[in-house]
């Protein structure tokens, strides 16, 4: 049966768009059936509007909690008969009521070859330890922070002369290719 | 100058003999002076034995405490005018005398892509925490455990059926691979 997928996103939504383009011209089989996000006009909405993918703006900022942003996901979810959720740069906490609501069909990418660097800004972890190689890791979300079952990793070189924005590049390529695995994987169960 | 290397290893001292390999067939240039085992009979004295390289055995149980052990490994270093240390499977925690007596200039591999994994068994810790992307560390040793400044990485994939031996020997390949050139840049300053 094909998949229909949620994604959350936060902002420019790059992963947004490789997960549309792997169901139009690559190895998955569905659509992102809804995009929610949480920022009027980002990147991500504006990528939905030219790819013609319905989206919904949850503001968390109009919400009173975040219990009542999850509800309101899951909802929206729901109602779009969306099997598996894809946090796609979704730079919001999230709670026992959506991650129970997508049992091992919540999916996050980060930044980092977890366990290293959890949290925020783990390209700026990753540069000020030093490490020679850097990455990204797709996972399912679980109640802990970034330690969920991992799903896929990809590595690439921290090369001499990189900064932020070189390096978070490099890794946002690998993450365009990994985050299709992983919703392959979690959809197989 | 060609370069004099200390090596310290308590096992079966496979680094240790990729390090030979290195300056008799490879890229580094002088050769391993002194190697230090702590284990009577352990693989690295073999190998020694075998390679025609000088070997001491500094027995840790013959010793009051870790600083007594380190200050003679520090004396036969010396003695043996070495640059350059490289514990290479040194299964016991060194001290600031050793630290302190070649500064910039002590190296340990750990098998893993550190910051994850630090302490015993990283392997067995990778399993655990289902990466599929494990490797191995080359760095400089300061007094923390397994957190001086980063030389060299390498990454290996987890495959499916994995266990701990098999594992293991897939990283090994990368830190005979990457332990050369962790000598290489600190020898280079």
């Amino acid at each position: 049966m094909p998949l229909r997928l949620g994604v959350m996103a936060s902002g420019a939504g790059s992963n947004f768009e490789a997960l549309v383009d792997s169901f139009r011209h690559g190895s998955l089989c569905g659509e992102v059936a809804l995009l929610v996000v949480n920022n009027r006009d980002c990147g991500a909405q504006r990528r939905a509007e030219r790819l013609g993918i319905d989206w919904e703006l949850h503001d968390h900022r109009l919400q009173p909690n975040r219990e009542q942003l999850d509800q309101a996901l899951v909802q929206a979810f729901r109602t779009a008969s969306v099997d598996l959720v894809v946090m796609a740069g979704w730079m919001r906490v999230v709670t026992p009521i959506l991650i129970g609501a997508f049992p091992n069909r919540l999916i996050n990418i980060h930044p980092s070859l977890l366990p290293s660097f959890r949290g925020l800004d783990a390209v700026g972890q990753a540069l000020a330890a030093g490490v020679t190689l850097a990455g990204c890791t797709a996972h399912l979300v679980s109640e802990e922070v970034d330690a969920g079952r991992i799903l896929v990793q990809a590595a690439v070189p921290v090369l001499s002369g990189d900064d932020h924005a070189s390096l978070s590049r490099r890794i946002q390529v690998q993450e365009h290719r990994i985050l299709p695995l992983a919703v392959a994987l979690a959809a197989q169960g």
